[in-house]
């Protein structure tokens, strides 16, 4: 008999039906024993009438796999739960067959768990329902992401991991023993690369793993981080690649909300509110707005604290109905070295920050294109032009004024879940004290 | 005025337009200045009247960028060229602006180069047509692939590039230097990962980035590359995997061809053959056929040699009008020992190659699912479980049967347009010598 996938059962109702899934609970009631057994997308209730089949399924423990032949039935009216997605029918198993045991669980799956305990098990714990849902609410982010890309004309690219040194120097890279005794370093960003590439196909974009080795131990840092990065030529200002990201968060927002509202609602989060137009503030207007709203010194601060941000936030969703806010006008100063800056808008660059929901997920800017102006700002950053010889061959064979922007997945699925820390928004995560286990039992 | 794409000028002969581009090259003729301005998708002819822009154009070089305005006209019949997209317009130049000038070229761009002067010079050599060419192609196959998977009922995840050990120790793994003098590892494959996944979604996949340390200099190796990897769990055998790797090769082929058709025509090489079903070699099979057609001794040799890869793939292409020819029952012992075999296959595994044009793109099995086996496994091939505790935990609760494949992008994308060198077929390729620049530049 063909493997009914569970999440089809509905339309089987009177059939009989193969199954194969995860034993996800088992409860005696007398003589019947009742089973939830789970597939990769969902659960159903199945019933072992008594008989010869009692003592195998008496025995079945979570996370045994099995097989079942049932019928499909109507649940009674009394027992209809309207919560379960197959709370409508249940299954009178006509046969069981164990495929395979497990080991007894090391605490209840579905029960609330601290934090290093759940990431020490994720082989186990992202087989929950909650850890199940984060993966396909970030696999839809990620999908709607490049497909929003592509709709406005980007040709996605593999960005290197692997690079030959750490050019800028600002973020701590990881150095790689590469062959024969040289080092290589871990990306930082795909920066340079997306910038060669809009050279050669004017939009392009990367899905893309970087690594920062700066000793970070936040809910908000981890070394190892997914980033969706575009990068477009032949503009006039930052505001086409703002236009860009929001056109691109607006198409993954709402394709998150289409397929996974049930989810949301779940994890007790409103849809994002996304209005006609995200609001962009300059950094001291923000500013003058936290102060005049929130009291307390704010004006003249160089980049937004954490709690600015969040204030901002707080503000716009109140005043213009938003989750998403623009911040632009950083001093060039606090930039990196490759930010474009406007001589009558000195000393603010053409950078910007977008939050969402309290929190920075993107940072973007219009770069500088002129081969000699960034050649000058390298060395005014005390940097040496010849390690970035490779780089700056894009703009010596004629680079148009570009820009781009760089989202974090992790950061963005954690506010779209309302979640507060980005390791449970990242598959394996890696930090200061963690590969797959906590360092220091490898040690 | 609002920017016109180049791709776009056929439907507005008589309009007015404006465009932005490189210059790709510029030819006098008397007192007419003949331009190609490409952007990132197209190229067009210019034509610059004589008059007050004759200075201005009579000085641009190529790759210098410029906007201009100009009306789009019919061109006479004897000058039409139906070999270039827009070989039947042409523009009249109203008004010419330089945005930015480059650096004389080192080269010629669109000439031939030996490899590693075309490496050397990427922001350059990428913008050639055949550069983007191949940057384009590569791009569908990888949206492809995943478009596939995902209507086969994958869900994507990202696979983590650091990882705490080198636990396979068969291909040497780039050590990192990571906190507080702790080593970590460049992963070499994402198996394990997928196969945790497998336990959460059932079915997974990842494109992510691999390293491999093994000093090889061949056309076909690189140091980083690009997977595509899937794991489905609740198969009878390798056969599933095996028929969804063949639709999603399937949907990839067919969607290149709809789409880079004309590419395919430029670089020479026909639209991949497609069967209504793959052939299926055992490996003696295919052994025994190449003995038989090409003479030679091959029966008994536990690989494929790639000189018998060519011949098999040579000989299905005559009798099987295909393409690609999978090759199954390698022995165990020459597979990753996580390999399933078969008690009654033994000595041979439930392993399996997908051979391209000659060259194997592609390497899946069944997976062992049994906790006890796989620790048995481990133990005799003279490795320490304790090392593998966490991908174990997998198995210790509760892992069904379950199967996956891994096809390489770069060779993939190499077969697909005739090339013999992956690093063509990669972006920015790393190598035993070369990050960007070959390394001993950098020393």
């Amino acid at each position: 008999m063909q493997r009914t996938f569970i999440k089809d059962l509905k339309g089987k109702i009177g059939e009989t039906v193969l199954i194969k899934g995860w034993v996800d609970s088992r409860r005696d009631h007398g003589k019947l024993i009742f089973l939830d057994i789970r597939d990769g997308w969902e659960k159903v209730q199945a019933v072992v009438p008594p008989g010869e089949m009692t003592e195998t399924a008496h025995g079945l423990r979570d996370e045994w796999t099995v097989a079942i032949t049932a019928l499909v039935k109507q649940r009674p009216e009394k027992m209809v739960n309207v919560k379960e997605a197959n709370g409508t029918l249940e299954l009178e198993v006509q046969s069981l067959e164990v495929i395979t045991k497990a080991h007894e669980l090391p605490f209840v799956k579905d029960t609330e768990l601290n934090l290093d305990t759940y990431l020490d098990y994720l082989p186990l714990t992202l087989r929950t329902k909650r850890g199940r849902d984060i993966t396909r609410v970030q696999a839809t982010i990620i999908e709607a992401y490049r497909a929003s890309l592509r709709n406005q004309g980007f040709t996605e690219f593999q960005s290197p991991v692997l690079v030959g040194g750490d050019a800028e120097g600002g973020a701590a890279a990881f150095s790689v023993n590469y062959y024969y005794d040289q080092k290589a370093y871990l990306a930082t960003s795909p920066q340079f690369y997306k910038q060669i590439m809009v050279g050669a196909v004017e939009r392009a974009f990367t899905t893309t793993k970087v690594f920062r080795g700066e000793k970070h131990a936040t809910p908000r840092h981890l070394s190892e981080v997914t980033q969706l990065d575009f990068e477009m030529g032949f503009v006039q200002s930052h505001l086409e690649p703002m236009a860009v990201l929001e056109q691109t968060i607006k198409d993954t927002v709402r394709t998150v909300v289409e397929r996974h509202g049930k989810v949301l609602k779940e994890f007790s989060v409103e849809a994002p509110l996304l209005p006609d137009k995200f609001p962009i503030f300059t950094l001291t207007q923000a500013q003058e707005i936290i102060e005049r709203e929130f009291g307390g010194k704010a004006v003249g601060e160089l980049d937004m604290e954490p709690e600015h941000e969040r204030q901002i936030c707080e503000w716009a969703k109140k005043e213009h109905n938003t989750d998403f806010v623009f911040i632009t006008a950083f001093p060039t100063a606090k930039r990196a070295f490759y930010t474009y800056e406007e001589p009558s808008e000195a000393p603010f660059s053409r950078g910007f920050d977008l939050l969402f929901r309290g929190l920075e997920i993107n940072s973007g800017a219009q770069r500088i294109h002129d081969y000699d102006s960034l050649v000058a700002k390298i060395q005014s950053r005390g940097m040496n032009p010849e390690l970035f010889a490779y780089y700056l061959q894009a703009f010596k064979y004629g680079m148009p004024p570009h820009g781009g922007s760089s989202t974090g997945l992790e950061r963005f699925t954690a506010l779209m879940l309302g979640l507060h820390n980005i390791r449970e928004t990242t598959h394996f995560p890696r930090d200061l004290n963690r590969i797959d286990f906590l360092l220091s039992k490898n040690a």
